[in-house]
């Protein structure tokens, strides 16, 4: 896994360079409140302590960190953001406590290791970007053996979902097809070129575009016609890159609802702030991007339509076989599969198979 | 000037090896007509000629070089279009005239010097993207000293404009600021962080986004509310990439609209095809994108907006100063700055300046 410095710069972290972005996570307030409360909420964890902070962005983890009474705050930060979270620590006073050092996490060197590694480095579907990779490098190179991890633990989810979005998709891949075939037929006539053996690959980069590209969605709760079932629990002070290269999982779901329409499987995730368990949290916080009938999260859910969609009624059993891996063009991207078999009280519907891509 | 080669893939050369973005531009039936014709219009220039197709795509101008009668065409593309190309040209039949070289130009070795290269290397405001650099290198090549360029001229133009979309970025810069400060008082008062020392970085970067950003725009001519100048002319058999790296010109509009607001400044190109001196075009084409009231190109126009406007009038005299350089963190985009000073009947309006982005 060779990884051009420069190409991830201007892949990936280069959005993060603009307060507009930083502020798009600061005013998702599910996680501002989560991180906040589990900070204070937990001050034992901080009183008096060393805290890293990878990726700090603005630096707010690191001041809550500060404030909260921790000793030394490190918050690393790779892009030029750090220059802001500097001057940010500065007019809150802290700069005698948190240092901010402009660099990539897996290029540090510090003085001593630390109490507590707090990090917000969730991605869509929990792992797109691969940044928890950074925060392993960061807990096996500067955590005390005895240290905690903010979070300490992360699931993730899929469930069986109704949605009008893939009928739009549908309509649009249509009609870019439409569009391709009038595009031909002009070519052809005004310019005496015959295009019509590139139709093929132009419908497959448009299905791949419309069809099986996963979609930002904040999805509403009925919106979710089967139980939800966990695809991967992570210890976070135990996990290693290997564990979350690939994540597999063949999990079940049962129709709750009658008469449904299975038009794909959504994705989230949850994460946990427990401490460890010889130095728990006093109070245990929940940040989850679950379906939620109001206040969703900036990471809203991932859906995964499946085309065309599947009737299906209450007490259907669906197994369902996930397995999703890193791109091999860009190792911050993903690419998923759905397995997954129906079975109803008249029988069994053919077994399908749909490859998605999370961009 | 040192590029890396694959930032410059990620940030660039991967939109073209879309299809989709092939076809955009296959679909602009101004640039189509003007290649078409100067190729089949002048078919002296191919028959039983070599030709270059600096940058094929989809491998279009390679396949008409060859419809015209050429004896053999080289088609270099670095994206893996040039696959694509290859099929393309299969199935007209061409593959023993046409030869695809997936590779950057730069890297390229060829046979033999070739009598016509030709190349559609314009980005907006013609010198965007910068690929005319690889034109110039392939010229400096591998064009036989007899040879002829396709197109063989470029101008830029610049002319005062008015338009309606300067009050709306200005209020959606105002909004953004808006929204920034309720940020900044919410997030003082939920958690305890004073943001209020990032406002003006904010500011900066959001004013550079919504009003120094160049926009592109489809200006009809009775926006132009002046007389065009020309700010550079080039002679693509004889320029350097020395003679593009800046463009500075002082140059003068005179208004030609009763009492209207100057908004800021319109810019956009044309080239031509003229063949060489010795060796003349029996038919010469023009590609213009240039402000027109229907037959827009995909290159549209480049809009500079001034924020205020400023009230002008018919025989107003301008003295535009402008200078364009390429931008330090990416050589593929453009700093502009414009200059004005306004002489009207009652006197002089105060010199302004003003800085742009093309992005
Ligand atoms: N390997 C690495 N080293 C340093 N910073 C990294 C990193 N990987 C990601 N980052 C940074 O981590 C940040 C993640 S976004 C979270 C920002 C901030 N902690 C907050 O909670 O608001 C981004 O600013 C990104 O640039
Ligand atoms: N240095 C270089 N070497 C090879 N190809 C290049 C290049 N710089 C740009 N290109 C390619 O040049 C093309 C320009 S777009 C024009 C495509 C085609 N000639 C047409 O007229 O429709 C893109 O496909 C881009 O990938």
């Amino acid at each position: 896994a060779m990884v051009d410095k420069g190409v991830d710069f201007a892949n990936y972290f280069c959005t993060y360079a603009f307060l507009y972005h930083q502020k798009e996570m600061l005013c998702d307030r599910v996680r501002m409140d989560a991180y906040y409360n589990s900070i204070f909420q937990n001050k034992h964890h901080f009183v008096g302590k060393t805290v890293l902070d990878v990726g700090t962005g603005s630096g707010i983890l690191a001041i809550w960190s500060a404030q909260a009474g921790a000793r030394k705050v490190y918050a690393v930060e790779a892009t030029k953001m750090a220059e802001h979270a500097r001057v940010l620590i500065k007019a809150n006073n802290l700069e005698d406590v948190v240092e901010v050092i402009e660099s990539n996490m897996e290029d540090v060197s510090l003085p001593e290791k630390v109490d507590v590694i707090i990090s917000e480095w969730m991605g869509y579907f929990l792992l797109r970007e691969s940044m928890f990779d950074s925060v392993i490098y960061a807990r096996d190179h500067w955590l005390k053996p005895t240290g905690v991890m903010y979070p300490s633990h992360a699931r993730m989810w899929v469930a069986p979902i109704r949605s009008g979005i893939g009928e739009h998709k549908r309509g649009d891949y249509d009609l870019a097809m439409e569009d391709w075939h009038n595009f031909v037929g002009s070519t052809k006539s005004s310019y005496g070129v015959d295009m019509s053996i590139l139709s093929k690959p132009f419908s497959e980069e448009q299905k791949k575009y419309y069809l099986q590209t996963s979609l930002w969605s904040n999805l509403h709760p009925n919106q979710v016609i089967g139980s939800p079932a966990i695809i991967k629990e992570i210890d976070c002070l135990t996990v290693s890159v290997n564990d979350i290269l690939e994540v597999k999982a063949d999990v079940f779901s049962s129709i709750t609802m009658e008469h449904a329409r299975l038009c794909g499987f959504g994705g989230w995730f949850d994460v946990h702030f427990r401490g460890r368990k010889e130095d728990p949290a006093q109070q245990e916080v929940e940040l989850s991007t679950a379906p939620c009938p109001n206040n969703g999260t900036h990471w809203g859910q991932q859906v995964f339509l499946l085309q065309p969609p599947v009737h299906v009624d209450q007490g259907d059993k669906l197994n369902v076989s996930f397995s999703m891996i890193r791109s091999k063009e860009n190792h911050r991207l993903l690419e998923v599969e759905f397995g997954c078999d129906v079975t109803q009280s008249s029988g069994k519907i053919p077994h399908f198979k749909n490859k998605f891509f999370i961009e």
